[in-house]
């Protein structure tokens, strides 16, 4: 097995050679802080996407989605406290005039390599100086007054300035929540570990409206939820934890924070943060509008503001964490080495590819109608180039669970041979029985090995 | 019948009332350009979004997809002449310094109206100056070199810079296409029509790339299939058609371009362009990156740079046709007004509502349970809030294609009422045979009338 340190090179390599991320705009050098995902990337974030929104909102009766702006006005901003607040403490170096983020800063000397030559820069830095970390830019003709907007750092204020819209305009009745998926930018000082921190990001967010007095019973809820659904998405439970925000990581109107983090090769990190927020954001919005925000108890007929519990994930850390979580390098029986993603077959861009051993005798007619049938109801994918074990190769980094290969026999007693990607075993079945076989296997599908020895 | 002068405000109410749509942060007075999206309407975008997504990547073997980001370098820009070249005429007034569109103005004094005074301006106009349309923001620490990005205007240059990347990493070959769904940014001077011409909008873009000599073939075809998804949501065909662009609108690179045009009440507009742009941008990324953008011809063994046929779609430009052809407003028998939307049950956000005729005698639990199994295979609601005639009226602005209502029949022979939204007529279907009826009908659903009258 691979070293830890080498896991996360080895990721990015896979990802950039079968087409899952691409630097953005890599002919011109890349952007720092910005990838590009490409077609199994895009398909995997569709599927990530598709199943939060499913779980979130199609399944419950209680939330309900929407789509903001990802432009909006610089007093929501002002309101939020992102204006004076969303900020990272930067130093300068007087010498080599680098500049760092200075929390992350060991000492108070310069930490620059200066190029091909050993040692540090070591020079000496400026006291720490506030940068807001939200990109702004401007609206309208320039003259326009007001028209200062941003690009908003996180999707829930679009929910907040929205609560009274979705409780007038639908049967929703608190409890309730507020679901949507959208971008987010965050100009990022530093911006490390490959798709991890961005500064071009899209979120999964929801605010759960909850009467005050429940909080903590729906924060439980929500914690509980929230970490059946990065497991259901084959993840391995000896990876995920729960860790609770200590008194002193809490922002002061909040009652409770816990993280969903990942063990990454670099560490345990945040995947999805629940927070249990009061009525800190819409009491904030209702005085900075001067638009009544509360809900009419119908039990006491008292206009009451919700108390607000928010379970946040990152599409981006999602795709990482399914990557890495699924990644497994192994020497087979003779010899060779392979890399496979044991992804949950729901998230597989292609669940089955349908290959004609050669590409003669009908073979290719063959597994074409084959492919046909399949793809019917599953994302299925024909391949007629190279060699089959060439194709299961790729097929294996791409995560593919299942490879249908049509033989000679088959056209003799219509068997094809399915080829497990995870244990590489092969067996035979009838391609009039295939369609309910694959279904059942994706449908009982379970992650081998728990990772709890990796 | 409303006047059409009317329809666009009574659209507009709708979507606000029902929660298609409300101004962006609209307590705080809305933004101008923006809009967001609420429950219904969150629903509505994402199933148009799923029906491009399947019609252009899933159901085709020659078509993969992409995420490009929104945020990209200066220099993409420089190249593809965006920079120079996207660009409104704009022109100042001396008197009331009001700014304007130079090509939105008939003559050549200022049209502004004082407010609460009859007349206009009429103020001298400055000469025409260019102004460019992307929005700019600053990446990275403010000191850093070269960090001005811009907002995408469009995506397809995402898609252009990542040809190569895409080739290389997958096993299309040309012909082939990449499509992408993603938010563009335009910061249009004259915002109008509703979620018509916005400053954020969200674009739906396939770049097929083919064979030089090629092209004309499949922009026969891409023409043919493009305006086909159309008339397949269920927009009336007598409101659409394709219309050439003369010479003179052509980009002196283009061979040809066509719009999909919507007949709406502010009359015929393009919903949808789809151009044949030869090798223009891949040449220019060629020319500006240095980078070779050819494939291999394994025929002719020649490096050729493929030409393009663009097809190009906007989420919102669609969401507001499919919106604005589904609107009726008709008098009923009993001489009360009805609103209804006749969306294609594929778009529906709810395919269909389940009501108990009462809350009382078991049938809400009988509905609770039809509901249960519905919801396994449709997009189901349970609605037991107000009179069943109040629950039609919602049913019928939300576009809900059916009601079922449990009665005391129900409880005596299994039996529920089905209520067709667009003609309003009743059947008796039996709970068992409820799930098959209702799939039959949406797959057979046409719009009854096509709308050649109105």
């Amino acid at each position: 097995m691979a070293a830890e340190t080498d896991v996360m090179e080895k990721v990015v390599a896979l990802t950039k050679r079968r087409g899952f991320v691409f630097p953005t705009a890599e002919i011109y050098g890349g952007m720092s802080g910005c990838y590009d995902y490409g077609p199994v990337g895009a398909e995997l974030r569709r599927l990530i996407r598709d199943d939060w929104w499913r779980t979130m909102v199609t399944a419950r009766e209680d939330v309900v989605g929407l789509e903001s702006s990802i432009l909006m006005p610089a007093r929501v901003w002002e309101v939020s406290g992102h204006v004076a607040g969303f900020h990272d403490p930067l130093v300068d170096c007087k010498k080599c005039k680098g500049r760092f983020r200075a929390d992350t800063l060991a000492d108070a000397r310069c930490p620059e390599r200066p190029s091909k030559r050993p040692g540090e820069c070591g020079g000496e830095l400026t006291e720490p100086r506030q940068f807001n970390m939200m990109f702004k830019t401007v609206a309208g003709p320039v003259q326009e007054e007001g028209a200062t907007v941003y690009l908003r750092p996180e999707t829930a204020q679009g929910i907040f300035v929205n609560f009274k819209n979705v409780l007038e305009s639908t049967r929703v009745r608190v409890p309730f929540g507020i679901a949507q998926i959208g971008k987010a930018f965050r100009n990022e000082i530093v911006v490390r570990q490959f798709v991890f921190r961005l500064r071009e990001l899209e979120q999964m967010e929801c605010e759960f409206f909850c009467v005050p007095g429940t909080e903590d019973a729906w924060f439980e809820h929500w914690k509980a939820y929230r970490l059946r659904w990065w497991t259901e998405l084959g993840v391995r439970p000896s990876r995920l934890r729960l860790r609770p925000h200590d008194k002193e990581e809490l922002a002061h109107y909040a009652r409770g924070c816990v993280d969903v983090e990942y063990r990454f090769p670099f560490g345990w990190k945040e995947v999805e943060g629940i927070a249990s927020r009061t009525d800190f954001d819409l009491k904030a919005h209702q005085t900075g509008s001067g638009k009544g925000l509360a809900y009419l108890d119908e039990t006491t007929k008292q206009w009451v503001v919700p108390f607000v519990v928010e379970p946040s994930a990152g599409v981006d850390r999602c795709f990482l964490t399914v990557l890495v979580d699924a990644y497994e390098e192994e020497t087979k029986a003779n010899g060779e080495t392979r890399v496979v993603l044991h992804l949950h077959p729901k998230l597989a861009p292609t669940q089955v590819g349908v290959y004609p051993l050669v590409k003669k005798d009908g073979m290719p007619e063959r597994a074409r109608a084959i492919h046909a049938r399949l793809a019917t109801v599953l994302r299925a994918a024909y391949d007629e180039q190279a060699t089959v074990g060439k194709r299961y190769a790729r097929m294996d980094e791409v995560g593919t669970p299942f490879g249908v290969t049509v033989d000679s026999q088959t056209l003799v007693d219509g068997t094809v041979t399915v080829r497990d990607r995870d244990t590489m075993a092969q067996e035979r079945v009838h391609e009039d029985a295939l369609l309910g076989h694959l279904a059942e296997r994706i449908r009982t599908w379970k992650r081998a090995d728990d990772g709890a020895t990796a």
